[in-house]
């Protein structure tokens, strides 16, 4: 394993002939879902690299580490239009732009032949395909399904925040997930209805305060009335500070 | 010579090793301009690729020619903020981020080696120079002297719309520009007074209409009132219905 810390380094790298390479952009703190990306990128590919850079345009500030993807007098983005106003990106102005755009300059740094998502950022999954197939980019766009602790709690770094009482708390998010799963392969086709579902059921838990509920048209991100399409279940919910998401599909 | 007409033609043939790739981005009216950088471009490289793309994102349209550049539903953009705001930019709002798109999409598609841009849109080259570093675009952007007619007017496919006394009056462009050269050559530095020159000249031709006369930063496109540093001297004017730029650099 290769520890390349510049830019410079990893162009160097791509100049020598390698084989397809497989890539896993991550902000760090390393979990079970993250590995799973890697192993899948590891078994089709004959090499893989793995990015690590908390992107401060995600999170709306600079930090001095990020210099070097982020000179001085920085001022061109990628955007991607339309699906990104909706879920996260109502909830989080500018974020999607900061998550394309470094993208974008990994890729275009890395240049690899196919690059791995995890399902629990569903959105993020369907903006980076957006984005990869409207500007022509040649990579290959996989996205794995979520890894889950054994009470189904979708893996994330922000899990590590939870106090011994939120993180009890927080595995209401799956529960609701898994309500309208079954409700769902029982036939019921409401949208309307099951969100309701899911919204009481959430708030019947007093640490959670929910940011949004949805069951949405899988491509667009529309809010659906009817279940007649594929569908993205999605929710975000604070358990206390912590601002937790998780979301299945259906159909 | 092989024509591509789709971008899987072009894909392909990019998955063959073929050497250093030169590429040339026109709207076709291939002119003396564009035939001096395949020139370069077949100097300096194993192969050359000329695209032809009237890109209807520049201009605020979509033609049904486009549909595989911009398929239904397209939404994602590359822009550059800031440098894009003057000149060019603040007289087609829209317009720049059009030629951003384009010329990152056409990028990913060509994958070149390096890339060609003529002078005469000296914004447009500070553009794209700009996207490529900021974005990390593996891709060498050259900039070659603007070709001009016997009389000094630029190459452009936008002289086939001027009449007979149109044309002549055309020359102001160069004319003024030239008159700003040989001041600065014989030491003035005053760009407040130089301006006023090229908007005096230019105003003496009853068929001109100034749209801008600029004396900026060569970088950052800003207004200088000295020209302490290298300068871009730019100006935009309507002759009769049809709007020239043109522009020389200083220092």
């Amino acid at each position: 394993m290769k520890e390349i810390h510049t830019i410079a380094e990893m162009s160097l790298l791509r100049q020598q002939p390698s084989g397809s390479l497989g890539f896993v952009p991550t902000m760090g703190y390393l979990h079970e879902g993250h590995l799973s990306l890697v192993r899948k990128a590891k078994a089709e590919n004959q090499a893989v690299a793995v990015s690590i850079f908390v992107n401060p345009t995600q999170f709306g500030r600079f930090l001095p580490a990020a210099e070097e993807i982020y000179p001085q007098g920085f001022n061109s983005w990628v955007k991607v239009e339309g699906v990104t106003e909706r879920l996260e990106g109502a909830s989080r102005p500018g974020h999607f732009q900061g998550v394309t755009t470094v993208v974008a300059k990994l890729f275009n740094i890395v240049r690899p032949d196919r690059a791995y998502f995890g399902q629990k950022d569903a959105q993020q999954a369907i903006v980076i395909k957006k984005m990869a197939a409207d500007l022509n980019m040649s990579v290959e766009i996989t996205v794995l399904p979520t890894v889950r602790e054994p009470d189904g709690l979708a893996m994330s770094s922000r899990n590590s925040y939870l106090n011994a009482e939120e993180r009890r708390s927080a595995t209401v998010l799956f529960k609701a997930l898994t309500v309208v799963r079954e409700r769902y392969e029982r036939g019921e086709r409401n949208a309307d209805l099951l969100r309701q579902e899911m919204i009481s059921l959430i708030q019947g838990n007093p640490l959670a305060r929910i940011d949004y509920v949805s069951i949405a048209d899988r491509q667009t991100l529309e809010e659906l009335s009817n279940i007649d399409r594929p569908a993205l279940v999605s929710l975000a919910v604070r358990i206390g500070k912590t601002r937790l998401i998780d979301n299945i599909l259906l159909g």
